[in-house]
């Protein structure tokens, strides 16, 4: 008999962990508990009376269930498009964050997620092919699901480029070419734009968006504006700007003529909860046809229940003087401490660089020797780094070429939401196994 | 100022009861409290200490978290076909139901409820116009919400009559009729089942089923199998056979052959959590490039976990001897008497008729005046009596008409999944407003 223990080999890590995707809580990054709590009570309602949970926990939960038909997650919404009171909870929040320019409530379109809605609009602008078929630029770098999405779709990705050199910022002329180069072979019907960036971290500034906006104007583009971090910004001097907010500022000639579409996600950020799949998108001068295409889309019967009270519980989370509130601000500063952390500790590193985000994403400085070993293989160097990584330390990265990169600049991508101890572990892997490939190669 | 009170108009009811869509606990049904529990739990495991939940409850929970990434519901699942565990689980359900007929759990696909996933599948087969449109032959009365979306898909709906006065069977002359009929407008391609029949409550006997198989392969006819009452038959001699089962016994030139997607969902029968939107399809000698197809159409993330894990419930509810058996056998035996109650209630009314199921759907004798009435007001007199019903008593029936019931023959139709008291009381107001209408005409 063969013995299976002979094939067992001893690896110097004793699980892997996955960083690569933005998925916290397989990384071990505990949920938020007031949401979880909340979340519970909705679904077991006699936890009401339970008197081991906070009090803001049990009022939020009374106040989502009576916002359910029959008072229970598991009646269909009220409505195609969702809870009509979510949707307005959605709209004072974005009226809020954007100082007081108006959301209206008919125009947040609830999802499975920011990535299916995005599939769904990219559906609607996809047509031709050859000189005729839709093209959507698109950042490199660029969310790692994106290029699959867009070849899903049968939309060509036309690329800008963001400049690494200036921290990852969005240029207006990059953005000419790219679409002058782009109109030889398709037709550019939309811009993708990533804000706070992923995985660059980049933040944009007001001027950015503004020549964004006037761009797309001119240009008669779609604006699909991927908003989901836009509540982990860290660092001093940065603020998050919604292009919402900008556009509306703009005047007429721009709030009422510019067709853009915002998502948001209860996964990303300080949510962090993929596998509920939750997400809205506020849809903003597009055709009514279209609007309740994108709502029937979601299928005959309405829009699952608790990924609403999630969103619900993502737009209003614990204020000051709340039960949770301590609790919740923890896990915001952790975050906030791990992005600082990690990125002080990648630039320490010899041959590494990034900026303070919810995702890192180093450039890697690689031995030509590296490079090369990695082309006898037919893999790109980052692709390889990875591949090592991952098989000496046990540590999942994502390689920056699937982030749409494809030139000699090599990334990897790392999500910070992960325990502060986990993140730890993660950092001293990768800076020894970095030093590790430098040295075998000198 | 004018007094708003003025306005109010006084109706001989306290609140609208809904037992007009199969949403339970719209209309005040209680969940099944073994699922809500487990589902609580996983949100927020600390629950897994609290010892006022039945131990069942607790290892149930345990053993689903242990399926999640990261032992959390917050992560994606491991596949884009969801939990691996979970497709297993149903297969292995699905196996044992049909005692022992194989079940790949490869051929499991996830879904946000059966409509969107039906949808799916409809847009596969969806093609052509006028005499080359895709038709898909349909019972009538078929589910209130097919015509509907058959109708946004594209797909020209051909019906084939099922016959009341012997029960709701589905005779085979009439399927031979229909698709002959249809053939000189469109290109039928695929075969609706409801079994149970929604929104008749017939279950179809072996004979029946071989017929429809023997007739779906010599016609080269896919068969779209709704099976969400499976887990609800009532009354003696009747039993659920799964079309999966009878196409496999029946040997491999029909079981290697005939293309077949089963739907079943947790939205219908014992569980009716229809706000959680979950459901699966088995897919069964599809080309593996529609199985992917539909998978992918999820999304390029995965399926939500929660709904997945109240799937792994439903298809393995407490066995005899567990903690919370006895809880799940009493929701079991609410509906069986529910569904007796209610028909032989209706069937002591004079001028109605129906049989025993989670849905009713009594046909209604009414006085010519009534219809007369309706045909003035340009509407179809089962909406007039459905109206008329809502006003006085403030119950919400469904007309038979958006079943597809298009002639002289009128039907309601309500779901028995309420609480025994509101069931009691929709009948009691029932039959006292059906006895006034037909009093005012004679």
């Amino acid at each position: 008999m063969h013995n299976w223990n002979d094939m067992i080999i001893t690896k110097p890590f004793q699980r892997v962990i996955d960083v690569s995707s933005g998925d916290p809580h397989r990384a071990g990054m505990p949920p938020l508990s007031f949401a979880r709590q909340v979340l519970a009570v909705c679904l077991y309602p006699k936890l009401l009376k339970e008197s081991s949970f906070p009090v803001d926990v049990r009022q939020r939960a009374e106040k989502l269930l009576g916002a359910c038909n029959g008072g229970s997650v598991g009646s269909y919404s009220a409505s195609s498009c969702g809870i009509p009171q979510i949707q307005k909870s959605v709209a004072e929040f974005i009226t809020k964050r954007d100082g007081g320019v108006a959301s209206d409530p008919e125009d947040i379109i609830f999802s499975s997620g920011s990535q299916r809605t995005l599939k769904l609009v990219l559906h609607l602008l996809s047509s031709g092919q050859g000189p005729t078929q839709t093209g959507v630029l698109t950042p490199l770098p660029c969310p790692h699901t994106l290029p699959i999405l867009l070849d899903e779709v049968g939309v060509k990705l036309v690329p800008y480029r963001l400049l690494e050199e200036r921290g990852w910022t969005l240029e207006l002329e990059e953005l000419h070419r790219a679409l002058k180069a782009a109109r030889r072979h398709c037709e550019p019907r939309a811009i993708y734009i990533s804000n706070p960036g992923n995985p660059t971290g980049h933040v944009q500034d007001l001027k950015t968006i503004e020549e964004v906006i006037r761009f797309a104007a001119s240009e008669r583009l779609v604006l699909l504006v991927e908003e989901v971090y836009q509540d982990s910004v860290f660092g001093q001097d940065k603020k998050f700007l919604s292009y919402k907010k900008v556009l509306f500022e703009m005047g007429a000639s721009y709030s009422e003529r510019v067709e853009m579409v915002s998502f948001h996600s209860i996964s990303a950020g300080t949510m962090g909860e993929c596998g509920l799949r939750g997400g809205y998108m506020e849809v903003i001068n597009m055709d009514l046809l279209v609007k309740n295409f994108l709502t029937s889309m979601q299928g005959p019967c309405s829009p699952p229940v608790l990924p609403q009270l999630a969103l619900e519980i993502m737009v209003n989370p614990p204020s000051p003087g709340d039960a949770s509130y301590e609790v919740f601000t923890q896990k915001v500063e952790t975050l906030t401490q791990n992005a600082q952390r990690a990125c002080e500790f990648l630039n320490g590193v010899p041959g590494m660089s990034c900026q303070q985000a919810m995702g890192l994403y180093p450039c890697l400085h690689l031995p030509a020797e590296i490079i090369q070993e990695a082309k006898r293989s037919g893999l790109r160097a980052d692709v390889l780094y990875c591949k090592k990584f991952l098989e000496e330390e046990g540590v999942c990265l994502g390689p920056g070429s699937e982030n749409g990169h494809d030139d000699e600049n090599y990334h990897i991508r790392l999500c910070i939401s992960a325990p502060a101890a986990v993140l730890e572990d993660v950092l001293k892997r990768l800076q020894s196994f970095h030093l590790r490939i430098q040295d075998r190669h000198h």
